[in-house]
């Protein structure tokens, strides 16, 4: 089995290096989990809007039935989608998430997008994406500290034994450090040598803040989503520097990807349908990259986002 | 007299879209205020941190002294600092400073930086800068909305006509709307064709937020404070597209980069030592470039800041 290190959050708790992300994942994602468990990851990375948590939980139900793992040897990881900012709608809807998943409690709770939106019931439309029944955008006026306070609550009621920001802007984590009880334990954001936000990690670092990698190979995320930007950008897994770091550690550009992150104490959550590339993702931390290859690869950034909702909706400009 | 037009802010006021700026106005900021009212300025930009705001007022009280203007025609801007975020310090600040300018209102204040840091008695350093008396930055735990609410009650005290942000990222900026009773009147950030900023800009006009651009030249305005980073950026004033498109208006290059931005309803606040540039730089709302000489300055775009407190802090990571 492979051992996968961890990375100490600010509240103590243990954090999955490589865990297996489930955007995107829309078919028999219950297989999917069950096998990725098998293969040895522990961390899923899930959330509301990708609209799959009912199966994913059977997955693990299946897992821990077979006696393959315990709950406790899983790192749940979940979000809170957009249209549930207030303040009301936090404990409510993190317990129907659970309830999905078949668990007591997640083991990190993300506020998915520093985007309030009108309130759409599940029940209704799931997952609702950025628009309201009529298809509209409609923000909605609930402040990140106030829905920071209700992800609190969740901690404190247990419900999630950490808490984190994705999408969140330096300023925005400044301003939210200012007035947190409970400080966030884990960044999460787009990060590829196309988009290596030196500053941002820094800023993480500096204020003890962990951070998580989502879109470790860049364009290659994008791609089936059908998005022109990153169908216009150069593959990272055919890149010259990509490919030749690779082939100097006898190693995918996959992994070489994900150890750039890894290697400086940033987690990854890639994914992928195929059960070969699943296992030599997660075997990715068994081998270190010269600092100079760390450079190289850095060297690559084009400040290139691909997960910009602004792009597609024209509006919600969170990384002006 | 030259005619400035005016951009219509958000709570009817009208700003001038050409002022004159007074960071790194250090030496006879009376005449340098006196002179610039003669020559047909009306509106100043000011700030706590400056250092000259007792020796502006000074300017400015020759000036309606002699009759040259009313209060009422001038449009006196000013800027909260770092160290005055907390909501107990906000009045007393401003109040401290529209006595410095010897006035009973100011027509804009911003803050200054989403930056708060320890309170340091002005009466003991002034400016004080980024450091505390011990020659640190060390941070306060005052909030946004926290220093927001305490400016809003500057309106309601008629301290401020109008009250603004500056140096503030989109995403904090959505926050802010999110709980201001007040929204603010304008956002006040570094624009010139090397940091374009065009999302912001889209996201300061989707929310009904005016934008005034400050360094507007570019580097040339952080030559004289000795940053390689400008000195190694080639000077927008001598860059072939906008020496070409001055010489096809018979313009100053200086002029087609106030007029990129004043065409766009964008303000902006250059400063000048030499008199004839200082006229010339008022004296450029009064042609139009083509959408076409728009498109080729806003395609100089590098992404370049040039003011970011992190470059010479190594904290305060707040464009990060």
């Amino acid at each position: 089995m492979v051992s996968v290190p961890t990375i100490k959050l600010n509240n103590g708790v243990d954090l999955p290096a490589v865990g297996f992300g489930l955007w995107k994942v829309t078919e028999n994602t219950d297989d999917v989990v069950y096998d990725a468990i098998k293969a040895g990851y522990r961390l899923f990375d899930g959330a509301f809007d990708y609209g799959n948590e009912k199966k994913a939980g059977e997955g693990v139900a299946r897992a821990i039935k077979e006696g393959i793992v315990k709950r406790e040897d899983l790192f749940i990881v979940s979000k809170l989608w957009n249209t549930f900012h207030e303040k009301e709608r936090v404990e409510a809807i993190t317990r129907k998430q659970l309830k999905w998943w078949g668990l007591e409690y997640f083991d990190l709770f993300y506020i998915h997008f520093p985007v309030a939106l009108e309130y759409v019931d599940p029940d209704v439309s799931y997952p609702s994406g950025w628009t309201n029944l009529e298809g509209k955008v409609v923000e909605s006026k609930a402040s990140i500290q106030e829905t920071w306070q209700a992800m609190e609550q969740l901690v404190d009621l247990g419900l999630a034994k950490s808490i984190g920001v994705s999408n969140f802007q330096g300023s925005l984590l400044i301003d939210l450090l200012r007035y947190a009880r409970i400080p966030p334990a884990v960044l999460q954001v787009e990060l590829h040598p196309y988009l290596v936000q030196t500053d941002l990690i820094k800023l993480a670092k500096d204020k003890n803040v962990a951070v998580t990698a989502y879109s470790s190979f860049g364009p290659s995320s994008f791609i089936e989503l059908g998005w022109d930007k990153a169908s216009d950008t150069p593959p990272l897994f055919e890149h010259p520097v990509i490919a030749k770091i690779a082939s100097a550690h006898n190693r995918t550009p996959a992994q070489v990807l994900l150890r750039w992150s890894t290697q400086r104490g940033i987690a990854v959550i890639p994914k992928s349908n195929n059960p070969k590339r699943l296992i030599e993702n997660l075997n990715s931390t068994d081998f270190d990259l010269t600092e100079e290859e760390l450079k190289e690869i850095t060297g690559l950034n084009r400040d290139i986002r691909f997960n910009n909702p602004s792009d597609y909706l024209d509006t919600l400009r969170i990384f002006a």
